[in-house]
């Protein structure tokens, strides 16, 4: 008898059943394992969202404009493009983008390289370069992976330096916070843009039948 | 002919009708008005729940355990009572907490009073009086009312100094954010448990026909 492969239990917290970390497994080892140095830390989160995986990766891709669906940003600005001088708002590893945060006080502010944008496999990547805070070497991925026909699933992981005066539970604690709850409103975001699209395509409805 | 009372429109930004503002003004006027002097910022925000008023209360109410329904606090502990040697968890105006925050980093402290705790208007107020943080004269009132059958209504004001090097606004901003934040994590928790005491209440479905 042909030996079933053993389907390795998904990493606890994540809250995935074994099938759906199966489907998923390829995508974590390729864009989510990280070689974790001493006084660093990282972390993978996981959100289901009722919404087709392209109506998520319109929002996740738009490094432009994380705040359609992070909280606690202020502002972001794109750095002008310095290979190209028409300014073009295209999306390119290597994009700087300025972002004004309102974590803590006084707002911090944050400069981050956008690593990777993979259109064709949903998969983004993020670097925090410089700014005012504490997350040194904060470098983040996010994919979008289809579950089943109504489910998308949102994995977000990253490594950072744990910054002196804290501790691993700590630093872990308080950006897994902020990403869920950016990940919860992604959800809400999405499946609202999904509804509206599908309302606004949705044919309309017949005239009513003529008085008799 | 008798001149109708002319409504007041509700405060911009709160998200009610004026005749769901209408319901609650005296709650406002009562609750949450501050004389706000230079260097200071106030602001009021509500939060529409489908549950009863009771199972709302019953969270809102335990100074002793905010982690139940607020975002960012690592722990709490309830200081000992001086007047009373039984240790007893009863919550009554002038208990402290001592209550661990991860937002931002390092982790910070905060020392709380309870100010008000009136079961019976379900009324719940507090101040910070100290710790490590940078939200001096911190104040803050919670009203829980009824709006209709199925919808309680919470409303959360406070009032606080503006940080030196701070502007009203970036205080606002991130005062408002952490409490809408706490207050969607306080509609989840208080339906679900009025979901769960309405499920327990409900009657064992009848045993299956026996087979003919």
């Amino acid at each position: 008898m042909e030996q079933q492969e053993e389907v390795p239990p998904p990493p606890a917290g994540l809250g995935l059943t074994a099938e759906e970390y199966a489907q998923v497994r390829a995508t974590v080892e390729a864009h989510h394992r990280y070689a974790v140095g001493p006084g660093q830390c990282s972390s993978l989160l996981a959100q289901r969202i009722h919404a087709p995986p392209a109506a998520v990766w319109a929002v996740v891709r738009r490094f432009d404009c994380p705040q359609v669906y992070k909280h606690f940003i202020r502002s972001c600005v794109l750095r002008p493009d310095p290979h190209h001088d028409d300014n073009g708002n295209d999306l390119r590893p290597g994009r700087l983008r300025e972002v004004s945060v309102i974590s803590g006080l006084p707002a911090s502010t944050s400069t981050e390289r956008l690593d990777l944008l993979d259109d064709a496999h949903r998969v983004f990547g993020f670097t925090i370069t410089g700014g005012e805070h504490r997350l040194r070497n904060y470098r983040s991925v996010t994919t979008v992976s289809q579950l089943d026909e109504i489910c998308t699933l949102v994995l977000e992981s990253y490594i950072v330096d744990v910054p002196d005066g804290n501790t691993e539970d700590d630093t872990r604690l308080f950006a897994d916070t902020v990403i869920r709850l950016n990940l919860q409103k992604l959800k809400s975001v999405s499946e609202a843009n999904a509804n509206a699209a599908a309302a606004a395509a949705a044919p309309p409805p017949p005239p009513p039948a003529a008085a008799e």
